[in-house]
């Protein structure tokens, strides 16, 4: 990802090879600050507060939270639970504290520290080459749709590009590809309230030259009725195995408005975002953040404290109204059968 | 209407007898500030700039904005065109210009002035009645939901209050005749950006004590899924003679949404925003306002300047996403035999 002209990951190890560099993603599109995360405690502050944000990118981080606890000398069992608690959608979190905790689990208490660094190290690898598979597999999808019209209109909402990742992104690396391809595409972004994540995509793209517009997360099905919209394509917090996915709060209206006017629809799905123990999204655990997300904006009493507020962070968009899943290994259906073809090995 | 305890209407003729007041919308909820328009400048401006706005009151006000134009001897062409050209989407602009047009043409020009601000005024009472009646119609509708949930939970976007319309309101006008009547009543609220109309909602009804939950406009299908929304209704700025409701932007969204999880999904129409002359809303002009409108919140820069920015202000709701129309006459299909049964005068 490039970052102010310099090519960067989203996160990264710092010098002292103990502790992490990030993003502060509460802070951006307003000011680049880069935060150093050195404590388990300040790991868990920054991905429960949102300075650390997607699905992708929290699981890459409390891998290496676990590792910074290791080094503090904090018991795994205590490390794990506090990273936990912090968010409950995203299933990357509590994918890569499993993750985690296979490997140290058998270890001695003095092998653990470096082997916690190694393998997050490795989550966060791992991650880069997901979502640059992926990017190659949606890549496909937007050149089909440039037989059809350039640019290729893509809408996505909230932000699943490089920030929400290690580097790349999800929904946004195949637009990333298409553009470096030479595709014309432009992005509809849509803003997201309550947090403008969507600023945060138009920032990013922004960086990379790839053109974009910001609209109103009503304009959305409007702009289809319109013919405006080539395709949609969003992230996930969690893709269950049968295909409902649980993504960012209005990702469901906007699937709606996709099928109602025959676009199509695309999450991209790496596998850590797909929760295999669950079939119906109707289960997934959605996330009701604080009432002063909606209540201010850019630090702005917006809604008068005289009428209450509801924050639920996140909808399910069901398998029905999805078109493809776009994973690591190919794009599959919105199905129990579609994901068992390409992740066999998964039973459940 | 409630302002600060005291009963007032959106207009009234001030002392002078020959200008308005009106509540400025553009500072509401922020604070309460009564505007004299006294020009028929200032009337055009007031109605093009928002700081009134509602389909209702758009058109009450315009009809005074002729009678101030007459009493400053201004042509009546002159004045309709000016009035005219504010804002293309509400019907009512252009039905209360006729109606002007109508009584006033026939008369001297020495007339014009006392039979302007007399019809003016007619419509402005009018357009109480008619509120009055939508208000009466549609709390039958809140009555029988009351009958399996108690609250009664109404969604409801942007603002179709007494602020928007001379009193009462179109969409909220059922809502606080049910209130009342003692039926309980609790209004989701959607913010309504990019202008936030919907703190308007919250602010009236807040005013009449009426209980309310201020979301993002991407909360309300996730509200829909979990069952939590008995039905839905909205305003509209101009419905067809077929049914089809065009209404502020992000409407569409929320009847996809009633569609899907079976919410009733309802328009309070005033039969001075039914357009007789058009069956298919989508050939409804839609306003594209100034990007700064999504650009700005609360006067601060929110979207940086690097990213352009669009923003059609209206979207249109195709019928068969419609339960009803809610008319001063009664609950209509939203199709054109549902209107004609009610509307027998209007052959097309």
């Amino acid at each position: 990802m490039k970052v102010e002209g310099e090519w960067r990951r989203a996160i990264e190890l710092a010098a002292d090879r103990s502790s992490v560099t990030v993003l502060d993603q509460a802070r951006l599109p307003y000011a680049i600050e880069w935060l150093n995360l050195d404590t388990l405690a300040a790991v868990a502050r920054a991905v429960k507060d949102m300075h650390v944000r997607g699905a992708p990118l929290i699981g890459a981080t409390v891998a290496y939270g676990v590792a910074i606890a290791m080094h503090e000398g904090i018991a795994l069992d205590t490390a794990c639970a506090q990273l936990s608690a912090t968010r409950p959608t995203a299933i990357n979190l509590q994918w890569a504290l499993d993750r985690m905790r296979r490997v140290l689990t058998p270890l001695s208490a003095g092998a653990r520290r470096d082997a916690a660094f190694a393998e997050a190290a490795r989550i966060a690898d791992e991650d880069v080459a997901l979502c640059e598979a992926i990017g190659a597999h949606g890549e496909a999808l937007i050149h089909t749709a440039a037989e059809r019209a350039r640019p290729v209109r893509v809408l996505t909402h909230c932000n699943a590009g490089w920030l929400a990742t290690v580097d790349w992104g999800t929904a946004l690396a195949p637009i990333y590809k298409a553009h470096e391809r030479g595709i014309p595409v432009h992005v509809w972004v849509d803003e997201t309230r309550p947090r403008n994540q969507g600023l945060l995509t138009a920032w990013e793209l922004a960086q990379h030259g790839v053109p974009h517009t910001v609209i109103a997360d009503n304009a959305g099905g409007h702009l289809m009725q319109q013919g405006l919209v080539d395709l949609c394509i969003v992230g996930t917090d969690r893709t269950t195995r049968g295909g409902d996915v649980c993504n960012k709060i209005g990702t469901y209206l906007k699937a709606l408005a996709a099928f109602d006017n025959k676009v199509p629809f695309y999450a991209a799905v790496p596998s850590p975002s797909i929760d295999w123990s669950i079939e119906d999204g109707s289960t997934i655990p959605i996330e009701e953040r604080g009432a002063d997300e909606v209540r201010f904006v850019a630090g702005r009493e917006v809604v008068p404290a005289t009428s209450p507020v509801a924050n639920p962070a996140f909808d399910v968009t069901p398998r029905r109204l999805v078109t493809g899943l776009i994973t690591e290994r190919g794009v599959a259906a919105a199905t129990a059968d579609g994901l068992r073809v390409l992740f066999p090995e998964q039973r459940t």
